[in-house]
């Protein structure tokens, strides 16, 4: 058995030398630190597939130039997300922001300035037109693919810290299976004839899942982007050798987004011999962390 | 200010009487019981059309009678859900079964035996078998929005206890925007040729919402189901009237699973002088005591 | 394996039949229904003895009478509280009340007006003098034990509604370890003389567990009641052979409240061949199901 | 409305640096970097007396040297914790680790091989025989406050880096009022004839807190800790100007653990312009995190 050291953070400390710190400890700590070793082996695994799963109001909260690095690092081989993130990617290609705001405030009160709250993160309702003056003049085949659709779109974009328009530059995959359930779909719904083949898109992730030599898994918060990409992995030759997942959800009410790893090991999205570990942290904690870590 | 009762439970006492209790108590016993009586304000009055947001197992751990017969008691006029809710209760349909399992297990040997696992609920593998059977031998115009697509399946179910078939026979649209997020889209994805219009069905949750009278939430879980909901009554005229909220996740991560219902009034998705409450409970708990209030 | 129930709630169905039909369902329901039948089969056993650990402000929101009638009924063996628990009682003993409060309000406005709040239940501040006026008149040797003070408090009041004086009335123990760490505590220590003997209470607990034949568990919250019950069980010949925990804790941040009841299997606490059940829920919706069940 | 930055975390980032850069973010990132500024401000604030409430178990997961150097830095000048982290502080003082574990593991057969399970962490059970001897040859006033008894013993400890006898050395208050709620107190009561003037601890901590020119308080984790530091802050002239709170217990239970700081400024606790702030998020990350940022 190995000894808990009781650990002395030094001044100055950097969060690698932080993390090489916490492996040593207990509880979430040492699994955080065990999520940024896990990581780090997979980057290193020439063929090692990583399918990275984004749900929760990332961009809003800061986030989007890690994950936008991320890709232009190799460090996401494919992304799966939310039409949210997309959406507010968007926005800040268009020139617009979020901002930063209290969630103990009168909502009625943010309504009436045109103010929309997500916890204490606040964006202005005008965002909305700005999206559809650039959703009006985009030109594109209705029948693309939503995968098609996306790079399409980014590669539209003025702006290279944008999560779309990187994806789109570097061929790396970002599959979007409730596209429509976001702000950007809806201004394309009521603006444009688009069909977008879903199906497609599906195709496309079991194949590149059938396809891996070897599959990592990095979740996010849970939700459609966990499940699609355990789904992908499901029936595949080789499943995954490598998981962490960040999330505040929890296993005993039975949803996917709290389910701990090792339940997909019955499923087979998950090799028995994996390693994996969930850390129970708000994402906005532990990504910046993982990000100082992988440098 | 009124005060708070000290219940005490008479023997033999139903749902409907504990419930009247409690809402003379205080935190998540008043909250529930504040649910009960909200809920069944919506389903009283004529003209208030009641959006039901499921995510969750819920069709695996045993809801699926519940949501079944809301549907056919109209309590449920528009229902959002997930691929897999859908998948599970075809499953069933199709006279295969969810089991009663533990969760402290060894993940690998359930894998051996042909076992998947949903927290403490088992599904035999060969499931998908008898999905995959039923699915190559379906006849369907591939350009059908989804919705469309759920009733024409629903009509080819010999099970009346199913959610598809029922909602398919009395009219209720069932909107999935993450569909081919589930096991059923990934059988149609490799043994059909399957587009499905996912932006009719965007147009029509939209319309549906733009033209209700009056507009009332049931949200179970959260996920892409709430987010949906939410959307489509953004810019309608009259938003949520309504809305109740079962969930296990909590606010200060960010995500809209655990957001408030307040923030919605932000957005202007819910209207400052709604009745809304919020009940921190597993929905496996919540469900079948509401369905005991409502009879 | 044994199939999962999809139930239908009857019309006016009892809270029996409720719990009868939802320990067939998953999840969280599955749970609290197993722990209604464990915590019956621990009160037909007549050697077991029942440690009932109460946290969480379950007094000020209106579960008094449950806690008080099922001392009385011979539900509960051994009570080990909070001081505040204790406080909220002689409050409701002396005449005053708790009432329904909401959360989403101003604090700095309710301190002006001397309300005090807990979460969504509201309490006049002007309780303190009443409490005052009572200890000052409170004539006892200062040298008891915290429970030998806690039964001479409670034969002072003339609420046959208490938990305190139910206590005194039938000689059922009540532990609180930390008494100090409440109002009551601080208006002892300022207008008594006082000491307490807070080892002759550890003592005693150990002793009666000791000599047990048989122990059951009933947790609610966790806290110092869950510990000091559990302690008292580490040494003995017969530990824990049933045991049900309600709580919204979580174990993996590794604090005491939110551990799964396997763990004190590990300390000798809980027998290997114990039956036992965690249910992830607010007290204040368990607690009330849980007394409809039992009668 | 200030932006929210989309922060880019330099290679070889320090933690203080990522503090700095997370504050311009938003959800737990946001608030974690402003409980470092608010715990910083508290330092530099020669008049303010810091109260640090400590609960979870912190010592066997590998916290004990940062709460160590923090005393003997002058950052916390009055500890209250719980009876299990000074019993885990002997432990190690007496030359005895905790040890890395697995929380997926058998806990009858930790049982059979003598060792403690506290989630990912180990205990040997042999540690209660070294800390028995110990006990036996201490000597000691039965009628001491529990902090003398403190102080006494730490004087006894030959470990510098052990909590005790820091702040024994450096006579700062360590208060515990469920100390019998412990190991510790265990050993006490069945080898010691010992009493411990609990009310004088309590009179203590009121006196400090009453005579305090400026209060902030840090809250880790809730139970007694928190609820201690808050009363003894109730009816003082200055209530907390500072508070943060580490913790992953949510509010709508209505438990204290869990509760929002504002609501003490309805008690009268804090201060209604206190700069004040709570992180969800597991100890064991946060407090490495702000002793990088600290220094």
């Amino acid at each position: 058995m190995k000894e808990i050291d009781q650990i002395k953070v030094p001044e100055n400390a950097t969060i690698r030398k932080l993390m090489k710190l916490m492996k040593n400890t207990g509880f979430g700590g040492k699994r955080l630190a065990r999520a940024c070793l896990i990581y780090e082996k997979m980057i290193k695994e020439p063929d090692c597939k990583k399918f990275f799963g984004l749900a929760g109001a990332m961009v809003p909260a800061g986030m989007r130039q890690i994950i936008r690095d991320w890709i232009a690092k190799g460090y996401i081989d494919v992304l799966v997300t939310t039409g949210a993130n997309l959406t507010h990617d968007l926005i800040e290609a268009l020139g617009h922001h979020h901002f930063q705001g209290e969630h103990q405030v009168s909502d009625e009160l943010l309504n009436k300035k045109g103010i929309d709250r997500i916890y204490d993160v606040y964006m202005e309702n005008k965002v909305y037109e700005a999206m559809e003056d650039f959703i009006q003049k985009l030109e594109f085949d209705p029948n693309m693919s939503v995968k098609e659709f996306i790079w399409h779109l980014g590669a539209q974009l003025n702006d290279e810290n944008s999560i779309m328009r990187t994806a789109s530059k570097l061929k790396v995959p970002i599959f979007c299976p409730g596209f429509t359930d976001s702000g950007l779909g809806v201004q394309l719904a009521l603006n444009k004839k688009i069909k977008l083949d879903h199906f497609k898109d599906l195709r496309e992730i079991i194949d590149i899942a059938w396809t891996a030599k070897k599959a990592g898994l990095v979740i996010i918060g849970g939700g459609v982007p966990k499940n699609h990409i355990m789904q992908a992995l499901q029936f595949t030759p080789n499943n995954a050798s490598y998981a962490i997942q960040i999330t505040t959800d929890i296993p005993s009410p039975g949803g996917l987004s709290g389910a701990e790893l090792r339940e997909g090991i019955s499923w087979g999205k998950i090799n028995p011999k994996a390693d994996f570990v969930e850390v129970h942290c708000d994402a906005t904690i532990a990504l910046p962390i993982i990000a100082g870590y992988l440098g």
